[in-house]
């Protein structure tokens, strides 16, 4: 059997030499990854032709053969995401808090970077570059542990990423790919204690939840998003029924798009008519019975509508389908989002103050939007350039996960002599 | 068979109301508990007499015996810790960091109670009030699984504080104790996905792999300490015997103890027989031959001295047994301590400038002391009034976990009205 053994044990040497580089050593050699991407761009662009043409002859979706595709303005975009990731502050080195003890101890928080992360994602080949470039900007070395589907991609990708480092003078042994293609190789980074610090599952609820059930080794989930909107009864109709079809059809199939709408009974019977209106022949609506009569006996042409029921209050369709139910209360929706939100990303469009604050404090999520769309729910969105995914756990990562995410703190204990009374 | 099931909602219920009390409101609380412990001061006794005399029937060793012994004055220190956790400041709400995106949305990083925690620990009954304290303070609620051994005190101490937090204004829910004596019952708790967000797992090596292995719920490890003192070459010899003395002999079973001793060789034949005649008849020295050699061949009376091989490097011995290294440089020592360490607490003795930032720098470990004995690594030495434990983990909890542990972040982003483009 293959083993990762000297790629973790490399790993770890790496990570230590990376650990005290400077800002501006990882930033040089960042910069010569961003080159050497751009500068590889045939090759790439060649090595995803193979990956996408295996997919399509062996039946792929194109939904999905789009996720595996590169073209120059992808790769354009992911050299741009390098080069936030590079304008971003160190993560690393900053002294987070830090008091004096009565004996006269000096105690310092310090952020450090976390160590050997690994990353299992489905599909999508900028995953590669986006956690590479994270990682080595917290100072960590990452396993890159890629879909099969995108191997040639990832391959690639990874060559010039290590080139570019290396260019730059940087230490490329901190970023490796498991290709193997097998399954043991999963197993082997979950019971990898000791070797590997943290991993983080990125992809769908099979892939979570074998990491979550087999990992002997940290892990920062993500997770699924069942995203709500709840609209107040001042709010602004117009803005609400953009806010609405944005969060909805602007990317459907994204964790961050909303998947359940719930609506005053104030407001039901002006908004919901409207919305109709500007859904119909788009997406489906799966209204309770107060929401269906609010939208009135006049249904525009092409809506579709169904009955909801309670399976719909649950299910993130991740498709061009919005549950819709109308409720008495701001209370009655923040219930009905902490009981069946995935604990994401929460709307609340208002212009009550107090409704406002009551929803952010009483909703338990990632993130709580008050008047905007879910979709910012991402580390592009939020300035990071790039994202490791977004966390649903409640730990130092939650929401969408930049560099600090692969940071963790070091206590600095500074004496004279001290000891212990 | 029992199951937690009520108890599990219960805290989930409490919890959703405690993080909406604001600082006075815990506080007042915590005080309402402080003043019942006191106040129940011979109930508590009283039941604790009963699972002292159970466990010295049982023949438990008299070492573990003082572990579960409260006395008046035990009390009187658990009372203290609480009013200093009454002090700190609150954990929550505060705004970690902030800023406005190039289309206006405000982003906020603010922190936020983590939720239900499930704390599992061995024999000592403070550990009962400790954390359900500073889990108050946090916003969290908190199921309690003590030692079986342990039950009757913490039966008494847990209705103490339930009784105090109501007494207070509280809300008494949101500490229950897991009382079933059960195995079973710890599986549940390891398996409550969605319904307890954290496990903290607080005793020896045996616990902490049984909560890792089956844990389908996040952990936060707490780990052995293999704690190193390194001395360099310029260290004050009179203060570097003090430090080392101090590390080894106050407690030897805590976990911040020191276990290997690493000495320059320039100061071996310094330091070694000065810290022998200090030691001898106390502790029982295992050295590696060129510390054996720099002892000399006077060895001071009462001395106990061994050969020490690879295993001794690698022993967490908890007892008065020290093991002693020469190494040739800085570097050697780090990767010494790298390598067999287990990142809890390591220090170096020294007056040169450049190797105290080296040394802090290159040593991975929650705790690094310069010129000041390990056993300071304390919730309670820090400042926080208690402890949850001692993370090795390396995530947002690492080393001495006060409220802060038991807190995430939430991310609160502010429009008018934004839509993704």
């Amino acid at each position: 059997m293959a083993t990762l053994d000297s790629v973790f044990r490399s790993l770890k040497e790496a990570q230590v030499k990376l650990a005290l580089q400077t800002r501006r050593q990882k930033d040089e050699a960042l910069g010569g990854a961003a080159a050497m991407i751009d500068r590889r761009r045939q090759e790439i662009l060649a090595a995803n032709v193979l990956d996408v043409e295996k997919a399509r002859s062996g039946g792929m979706k194109e939904s999905l053969v789009d996720r595996l595709l590169l073209n120059d303005k992808r790769i354009d975009g992911i050299i741009e995401g390098l080069e936030t990731v590079i304008r971003l502050e160190d993560p690393v080195g900053k002294l987070r808090s830090g008091w004096t003890l009565p004996n006269g101890l000096l105690v310092e928080q310090i952020s450090v970077p976390l160590g050997v992360a690994a990353i299992i994602y489905e599909s999508r080949p900028n995953v590669t570059v986006d956690a590479a470039g994270l990682a080595y900007k917290a100072g960590c070395s990452i396993l890159l542990r890629g879909s099969s589907s995108a191997l040639n991609s990832n391959r690639a990708l990874t060559a010039a990423i290590r080139e570019g480092l290396a260019s730059g003078g940087g230490i490329p042994e901190a970023v490796a790919l498991a290709d193997s293609g097998s399954r043991d190789e999963v197993d082997e980074i979950l019971g990898a204690r000791g070797r590997i610090d943290v991993v983080l599952p990125r992809g769908g609820r099979d892939l979570i939840r074998r990491v979550v059930q087999n990992a002997r080794i940290p892990v920062i989930e993500t997770g699924e998003g069942n995203c709500h909107i709840f609209v107040d009864s001042g709010a602004a109709l117009e803005n609400a029924v953009d806010i609405i079809e944005n969060a909805k059809v602007q990317k459907p199939g994204a964790c961050n798009a909303v998947e359940t709408l719930l609506v005053h009974r104030d407001i039901a019977e002006s908004l919901l008519p409207l919305l109709a209106r500007r859904l119909a022949g788009r997406v489906e609506l799966r209204c309770d019975a107060a929401s269906r009569s609010a939208i009135g006996d006049t249904v525009p042409a092409g809506l579709e509508l169904k009955s909801a029921d309670e399976s719909d209050w649950e299910t993130e369709y991740l498709d061009y389908i919005l549950a819709v139910k109308t409720v008495a209360s701001l209370d009655e929706a923040v219930d009905h989002i902490n009981r069946y939100g995935t604990r994401h990303s929460e709307a609340i469009l208002t212009n009550d103050y107090r409704n406002a604050q009551d929803f952010c404090a009483g909703v338990d999520a990632a993130c709580v939007y008050v008047n905007a769309s879910t979709r910012f729910t991402d580390g592009g969105e939020f300035g990071f350039g790039a994202e490791l995914g977004i966390s649903t756990q409640k730990f130092h990562a939650r929401g969408p996960m930049g560099p600090e995410a692969l940071t963790t703190i070091k206590y600095r204990i500074s004496g004279t002599g001290q000891v212990r009374q």
